[in-house]
C-alpha cells in the first residue's frame, strides 16, 4: 500500500466507493468521472504504477477480472458496445499512479471520438518493426 | 481461420505486416494506420470477433504478449507513454472483427485527446454498480 494513493484507500475502504466486484488480488469499481454510465475502473491491490512495472502474473489476474466482468457491465447498462483503455504514464493521461484498467461502456451517437489515425511514409513501418524487435526481452 | 478475415490472413502470411512479435498463440505487428509511430496491434492466432466471445484462457495469452512488448515499442520509439486500447463491436470504433489490442506511444503535445468525462448525479452510481453486480456471472 502507498499512503497517498487514493486507490489503495479504496482498497482500504477508507474512501468509499461503488464496487463491481472484489477477489482476492482484484478490485473494481465505478468511475467517479464517467465517460458514459457504468464506466468501471479495475485495479490490483498490491500497489503498482502501470503495465510498465507490474510483473506479468499480476497483470494477468487485473485482465481475467476485466474478462470477467465486461459483459455484465455491457448488459447492465445496455451498451452496445465497449471501450477498453489502460493509461501509462502521464502524457498517456495516466492521473492515478495505481494501474487501473478503464471498461468503458458505448452507445449509439454518445459523441465520443477515438484517436485519429495517421499514414507510415514509404519504408518506414519496416524501420520502425525492426527497431521494436530488437528491444524485446 | 475465418475466410473473409484480413487478420486471419496476416496470420496465415496471405497479407504481409511489419511483424514485431509472434509466438505459438499471438501475433504482433504494425497497424498500417498509426496514431502516432510504433502504435502495434496484439492479435490471438484463433480467430475471436473481441473480448465478448474470446475465453478467459485465451485472453490472458493475449494480454501476456501485451505486456511483454509493450516496454519494448516504448523505448524502441522513445515514447513518454502508453495507451492500451480494445475496441467492442462497431459502436466502440471496432473496424476489423477479429480482437486486436492496440499499444500506442505517446508523444509531448501529439495533439491526442482521451475521451471527455462526466458526472454521475446523486443516487445514480450507487443504482448502476448494483444493475452490474447483479449481472456478473
Amino acid at each position: 500500500m502507498e499512503n497517498d494513493c487514493i486507490f489503495c484507500k479504496i482498497i482500504e475502504k477508507k474512501i468509499p466507493s461503488d464496487m463491481i466486484y472484489e477477489d482476492k488480488d482484484t478490485l473494481a469499481f465505478l468511475d467517479i468521472n464517467p465517460v458514459n454510465q457504468g464506466h468501471t475502473l479495475v485495479i490490483p491491490k498490491k500497489h503498482y504504477k502501470n503495465i510498465l512495472d507490474i510483473p506479468s502474473k499480476e497483470f494477468l489476474k487485473v485482465m481475467e477480472t476485466v474478462r470477467k466482468i465486461t459483459p455484465a457491465i455491457k448488459e447492465a447498462v445496455n451498451a452496445g458496445g465497449i471501450n477498453i483503455g489502460i493509461s501509462n504514464e502521464k502524457i498517456a493521461a495516466q492521473a492515478v499512479f495505481h494501474l487501473h484498467i478503464h471498461i468503458m461502456p458505448r452507445f449509439e451517437n454518445d459523441g465520443l471520438k477515438m484517436f485519429p489515425s495517421k499514414k507510415y511514409k514509404e519504408g518506414e513501418a519496416k524501420q520502425i518493426a525492426n527497431k521494436i524487435r530488437f528491444k524485446i526481452i
